[in-house]
């Protein structure tokens, strides 16, 4: 069938389709370098925390600082809407599945206040912590100033999908070179999950590119408008494209994979299929100091016309330190998330997260055996 | 293993194995242009409604034509074989699944009434709808001209399999050709789903093919008789033949998906694999407005000796209206399918249903994350 | 990395993988022919009724050569070690599964009676039917003559896995040219599954294989020992192999795919496959005819030391001549197999089976969608 | 989309998604060789049973060796931690899962005691037997010699992921051409699953390599770190890196398939891609002689602070003799392992496992037909 006449058709994978090959040559894992570079900005560990109002808040956003890495607080979700958000968010984690989604849709309708914007980040900043926000490309022109002059250290404009090039009518859209120009601190831009999507956002001087079109666990993205790119081709894409530039420009722009990370399986296949950075949702939307107390929810939950996402029981789990760091008794790699990446580093040999992207991946069943064949058995008294 | 020697297969995909890439340029919705065209007339959302008694009777096709698409009114089901049509349907839904198939073989083995027709379709046309109506391959030669006579707008002849060539004793086979000489309104033809054979269909002068065997959520096609080309692959197909049809006669015949699409993720993947306009059976069969009441049948049910299908409970979930533009409060892509349509076509970059053919689609494992790792977790209390 | 240096495997396809493409052109279905010659034979319908005790007894194999079939009666089986065969078989099917495979491992160490051969092979052609009976290779050279006396029609050879070579100290190897020139009724052989072993065993003069292994419904051959050959592949490679044979010698040997066939979608994929006819069990021992009452077991089942396989219970759905040719209002294809057929073959444009080898398959996945959206929908009152 | 520009990926496939094909000459099982040969070393059956607390003790060795396998101690689990190694595996047998994992991490952190080592290996010495013992990489230097002094006639080194080549601070690495020189009994060295490492650790002079990275039925690798590769596709890479440095030395250093095999089917593929034995945890755990009275579990669950794998209770089947070489009446493939292989190698046509490595194996999906259409059909009365 000349089916290739009209459409050509690639096959694409995720976490669950590819698997790693341990190297020739084997590392301690304590001797491995997984630090993060942003700009002037270095953190100890490669992880950035979701712009997600079940994930960070101010008091999220100082720990996980003080613990190496990176939250994203967002500026037009609940705490720039209302003052009393701890109250709405347990609102939200109260009320049954079949109320929820008109209940968003009403909470994030409130208008955002310009004062709990530098309220918000001046918590942060006064406890001495590294303070990244976010605005959508739409809210970028009004609040990027007001976070800017708050004292925001990394400036994330995010959305579904960004583009370089947004057509509208109803208003000019962002030029993102300009607001390179305007802003000193790095800017991550994002979602985005092809190469030539990528290579122009990566051409307009941005930091960091946020990968990740509808493979997130609290994301109906694909369900609802078709639209979305298993994370492994689509950071294998990104990655792909930020070489492209390094060669052209000399500029290093980091690839952040965000979404449907929720083990340190997916994490170390992250970095191996190119990330220099993971933004992680689920996975710390289960630490104890988590606002969302065992709840998660996406950011397009609250369209007021086209929802999309669920709210997601993901329980409480841990300290925030224990599912970075452990140590753990658990099995199912969702705790000592970077205990687990130093491992996988060293059975791959590995030194730094540089040399992850060059380990060998290949496409590879998810394994499931557990039980298969013994559950059925029978014990001999 | 020399298996080629004797036959050569290759691999075709369903809506729930693709998915399509965001574009390097976005688009706001608003600025889409979803109509869809056929012969001199325009529609203003390119959605067809099925020629099923579950879905289609009069009043629902007087509603679906102000809502802008286009009903087919089954001219050989129960609304022109019985006055009391309500009460038919009444009764199949309230029949138990053990006793339903020798039910619908009875109720379809009762003779078609010439009255009914006129009346169905001067019902309709009263109103100032646009009127399509579908007949069997067979049973085109006497019904048509009635059906044209009562103002029949567009014409649907359709089966589960039809082709330019029929070879039979018992009967003349249908001549499309001379059909569209004595007919002047557009006519649609199917199903079909292949590039030969919609090529066939598309030279003997119709307007439109309808495009899907076997794929559709009430059809037993090809457990029973193993024929069928999952929908993303069939459509490609025939759009490929409705390009070179063009390049050669300058004549675009239509390409319509019908069947097997469930939520707005299917609809907007039907587009990008090139369809003009689809048809919907079960999503529509779960508005208020559908005469099935919250059921659901096929055309192959009720075949005397080799029924097909099953009867689906679909339930009643929303107005008409909301269920095609919304707004909904539902996240799982069963409503505003044309506010889905809008937005996949504004972050693929696609103005208008063409430019949507050129969106580039990935092969790529449906999603099932949800709960995946986090429904067994427990709660700190 | 460089596996393909050790091994190369190709992927095989069995029937839920495949399905058949519509054709150009389509016949009635009363106009397609669907008889099978074997040697001097011919039968209206290209089915073979397994050797199987659940499914063929004498009884049976009457009505079956009666509709036009052939059934093939178990030479060392329940029906020649057991005067009482109906008791015995009753035992079996009230046996609990936790006893099963100890009591027919009991049952078939019994030996064989050779007055019972040719009772229950004269009780057959007292009533005017064609009868088939088969032996395993190493009951061939006692068995055979016995049976031919008998006046049994068609030989039959058969074993899990039977080759031209068969390397063994304890026995000289069934010859089977020899056996070619001793017995003048057409012979059957299997099981094969692949080009060059169905090439060989077509080169010792023999008029029909049977092809299949592994793939049955009662089947555990590839769990226990990792062999088996999904059956559109089998089929395939054998249908190859019988063009070869044909080439070379003009002779044309019969490709009969046996096991694994449990709808009519199967049945007409395995013609497409290339099989001139298909050998049932599954679907029979559904009959109310059936010896095995809803019970079914396959061949290896009683194996001695290494038994595979499983009893089934299939249910009693339907007299015999109601799943061969309906009509019926059971529609998930397990009646009716040949109006399936003829239906499939219509809408393929094949005329004869020879002409259903040259249908177009596709790989495509295995179609679930009913209830996969709608079950979880809520009726509005 | 031009993935492949940044990482290039292969399928690989487990055991669950191949088959053997059967030869074009069948050989009597009772004429086939499945010895295995070790350095001086021959065994008359090619199975090892697993460094396992829950497999091996030196009871179980003892009855191992004379029914002509290899067991393998584990001089760092419980062994020759405890005095009381029987009551400590029976407190991990009756503890409950959630409490187990912690329970692991206290008990396997006890020291090792060098006098137990000692008394476990003159035990199994003493009875006549064949001794092998493992060592992990960073145990070697002070334990092998020990294990060597009091007998031991294979030494095992082996971790999750054992390299030629390993980057410390903390401690100088093991150097294996070192070791080989030292001890004269055959030495064993593994996990690996890739061709180049498992060439290089062939290099350094060993007698044998284990095949086996994140298979396992205990084992959660994968899931934690990422890492793994399907135990067929790993076995083929090692097998060609064998025949490689066969060609290039002389010297044929032996594969062993060590994990994920659970069935006669998954053993017999395991020698059909290569492997001259295998080595069984789960298989043998069902033992009536296995210590872990129906528990198993894996060498890396009782890591401190990244604990992998989990517990299974496998139940106990059989003994010993009857799981390795029957007679049985249990048709799902657990039992005769020995007898399976021996079906296989006849029906397969291979009279040695040297030959095996020779049988064509095909990519095939995994089949569960059982029950699929059968269960729902109603008996008629």
């Amino acid at each position: 069938m000349p089916q290739r006449k009209f459409k050509e058709m690639v096959r694409t994978y995720g976490f669950d389709e590819v698997a790693l090959v341990p190297g020739d040559i084997t590392i301690n894992p304590d001797q491995t370098d997984i630090s993060f570079a942003l700009g002037n900005l270095t953190f100890s560990i490669p992880i950035l925390a979701s712009a997600m109002d079940a994930v960070v808040n101010p008091l999220f956003a100082i720990k996980f600082s003080k613990l190496g890495g990176l939250a994203v607080l967002n500026l037009e979700g609940i705490q720039t809407r209302y003052e009393n958000s701890d109250e709405i968010i347990a609102e939200i984690a109260q009320t049954p599945d079949a109320k929820l989604t008109p209940l968003l849709q009403k909470i994030y309708s409130q208008p955002i206040k310009e004062k709990l914007i530098s309220e918000r980040v001046g918590a942060i900043k006064q406890a001495g912590a590294i303070c990244a926000a976010s605005v959508t490309p739409a809210g970028t022109k009004r609040l990027a100033p007001i976070a800017s002059d708050a004292g925001v250290d990394v400036l994330v404009v995010q959305s579904t999908i960004t583009t370089a090039r947004h057509v509208s009518k109803s208003y000019r859209g962002l030029i993102l070179p300009e607001l390179c120009r305007t802003i000193s601190s790095p800017i991550i831009v994002g979602n985005c999950c092809s190469y030539s999507a990528a290579l122009e956002l990566m051409q307009t001087g941005i930091d960091a590119i946020l990968v990740g079109v509808g493979p997130g666990a609290a994301c109906t993205t694909r369900e609802v408008i078709g639209v979305g790119v298993p994370q492994v081709t689509a950071t294998i894409e990104c990655a792909a494209a930020r070489e492209r530039h390094l060669k052209e420009t000399g500029k290093y722009v980091s690839v952040i994979t965000d979404g449907g990370i929720r083990t340190g399986g997916d994490l170390c296949k992250a970095f191996a299929a190119g990330a220099d950075a993971v933004m992680l949702g689920s996975p710390l939307a289960q630490a104890i100091e988590a606002p969302g107390k065992g709840y998660h929810w996406g950011m397009s939950h609250s369209h007021p016309a086209l929802p999309r996402g669920t709210r997601i029981k993901v329980g409480t789990i841990a300290p925030l330190e224990q599912i970075l760091f452990g140590p753990t008794s658990v099995t199912g790699g969702t705790q000592n998330l970077l205990g687990a990446l130093r491992t996988s580093m060293g059975v791959c040999g590995a030194r730094s997260i540089k040399k992850m992207h060059d380990v060998k991946m290949i496409i590879a069943p998810s394994i499931k055996t557990e039980g298969k064949y013994f559950q059925a058995t029978q014990s001999i008294p």
